[in-house]
């Protein structure tokens, strides 16, 4: 049995985005920017794909740059909104569990001559409100507070946040990462007061290579890319329309049984961690007080750590049955450095090396899940006692 | 009949590429960061992509990173090269008649205080290697010249810029963008003395949403994306890994058969370039003395002045008997500023708003050809009638 519970590293494209994509990269190949039929073919999907994500996030076509990715787009919301706002102030501010993407964007920018205020988090993965409005000066400029973390799945407060920073400092932007949270959560820049908003293309079953950034109407941004002044001279070169369309098409196919996945998702994530919990010697991570079964936290992550074994070896039992995990996350290329969130949330010491990702999809079945507990509940006693001689 | 001849803008996807990107979005989906099989079976496509075009242009494999296109190479390496050795110099040099791109690029340079040096081009496009010697300061820290013009066609002197660069000035880096050179000629950089070297895919048959920088070993670059230090840390972000091995397999199978192709394009662009001065009052730009039908240019490209018909006229009217083809260049974004190559060349102040570029692929027919003539034969005299009127 085969089993995929890693999509928070990347999914499965939908059957129906990579026929899409086939299709318009066999038939109607067009570049939007040419003056003929193709081109107008081509630009109608990238019309298509604005049109439905407006739709989705409740926003103007207009405001909604294509990027190659999440990466980009977190680069072009910080570096973009940054130096085109630099005269303003020099104050940033972000969180100490963001995703490198972010993270690295900051330290650039810090050597730049800005100065970035790292908010900490509590045991659950959450920034306090009260942390944000004490750092939150009138030279603030850019705020920028990821939606779903990427490997224990903690959700921030960003309408609360939102809110805040409308009140205390309106002409501070605000900046989230939505490349864990879009396509999982209902998310609508305006009210919630988010100014920039990334996302990414292969976390929603749709292709890599591809992702937007939602920047509100009143954004002053600097280009990261120079050419040819596609997208409102924002983001130059020729538009990845399969990318794009499928990407749009994958974002569809999800907002419209968001709920009932999400539903379906809560369920079997309480069964999981109820199942997880029968393990002696686990911790389930960043789960909410009086949330046991990760209510507050987002519906497809959970993070567990398995005291005594480390995680490449049970990620490599597991992966021997069919089951794919990640140990931390998929994101920062392999580094064997021990995870920042996990430490920023307090994990022990000793279980930062133990600590597995287990994250959902809407493919994911009941059949898929009791089969991961049940190669737990085989293996786990036998590494545990190979590891502890 | 539909005959698309917008070759130089974007190219219909080979099938059995649209196919291997379906497979690996369908099925081998993996993330190349995870430790699973799945993150191994996605990197041994990347590995399959970097040997495939590693060999096609005798460079080493760790030479070469991936990124979103044509435009992010061009950036990458100019704004990358600049800011990582601009304590050297400060001194650049490119052309007239580079694609926006690059000199786009290098406006955004020239804010950040660098100098740069536009060499002219002759009437056939070229630059002239005694002006590109004069402008090489002892304090130009990089060159970039581009292969192959994309609005005529014309190749410039890479090997011999290349030589003479090594020559006069050896710290100074050589970047060529070869986004319209490359799957169509021979290109080897190392034996060219080429330091950083840009492609597209989409413009070799492959995706859109993908192209690749060759950097030279010894050359030091600043990343222009910051994030989880994918590629060596000079190009962050989950690499697409579809469109990647995409890229790879189109390369491949046009280099598999580039002579006789390169052979075949030669002969249907002199039979196009005889048919079309059958007309009167045209002229096809760009090309070498003692050369009548584009020997020493691009076998793909022919630009063409039609003199008493504009040339958005003449692509509708075209268009309406089912053939692409594009006024100036697709590039920039339906700018409808006249062509700066167009100008740089001497073309005519009265032919800039009339010159069309017919652009060939491996796909075009000798009946293909044949037809487009017949169409201009019936159609030119009729829509210069109207416009002289």
């Amino acid at each position: 049995m085969e089993v995929y519970l890693d999509n928070s590293a990347t999914t499965m494209v939908f059957p129906e985005v990579a026929e899409l994509m086939k299709k318009i990269m066999c038939e109607d190949y067009g570049n939007p920017s040419s003056l003929h039929t193709k081109g107008v073919q081509a630009e109608q999907y990238l019309r298509y794909a604005r049109e439905t994500l407006a739709r989705i996030l409740k926003v103007q076509e207009k405001e909604l740059y294509f990027t190659s990715g999440g990466t980009e787009a977190d680069n072009m919301a910080l570096l973009g909104a940054a130096l085109a706002n630099g005269r303003r102030g020099r104050r940033l501010i972000t969180t100490q569990i963001e995703h490198p993407a972010v993270l690295q964007s900051m330290r650039y920018l810090e050597s730049q001559g800005f100065q970035v205020t790292y908010l900490p988090v509590d045991g659950c993965g959450q920034i306090r409100l009260e942390d944000l409005r004490r750092a939150l000066t009138p030279d603030t400029i850019l705020v920028s507070v990821m939606h779903t973390n990427n490997e224990i799945g903690s959700l921030q407060p960003v309408a609360e946040a939102g809110a805040l920073i409308r009140r205390e400092n309106p002409s501070a932007l605000f900046h989230v990462d939505a490349v864990q949270g879009f396509g999982k959560e209902r998310i609508y820049p305006k009210r919630m007061n988010i100014d920039l908003l990334s996302a990414s293309g292969h976390k929603i079953h749709g292709p890599k290579g591809v992702g937007f950034l939602y920047a509100g109407e009143r954004v002053k941004l600097q280009p990261i890319l120079y050419g040819g002044g596609q997208q409102q001279n924002l983001r130059s070169g020729t538009e990845n329309v399969p990318g794009i369309a499928g990407m749009a098409k994958a974002a569809e196919l999800l907002y419209d049984h968001l709920e009932d996945d999400h539903e379906r998702l809560r369920r079997l994530k309480r069964f999981f961690i109820e199942g997880v919990e029968r393990l002696e010697d686990v911790k389930v991570n960043g789960l909410l007080p009086g949330e046991p079964y990760g209510e507050g936290t987002a519906s497809h992550v959970v993070s567990v750590s398995f005291g005594g074994v480390r995680s490449e070896v049970l990620l490599h039992a597991l992966e021997e049955q069919g089951i794919y995990v990640s140990a931390g996350s998929a994101c920062s290329a392999r580094k064997p450095q021990p995870s920042a969130t996990l430490k920023a949330i307090g994990v022990d010491k000793n279980l930062l090396g133990s600590t597995i990702r287990f994250s959902f999809s809407v493919f994911t079945t009941q059949k898929e899940i009791d089969y991961t507990l049940q190669v737990l509940y085989d293996k786990l006693p036998v590494l545990r006692k190979y590891t502890r001689r």
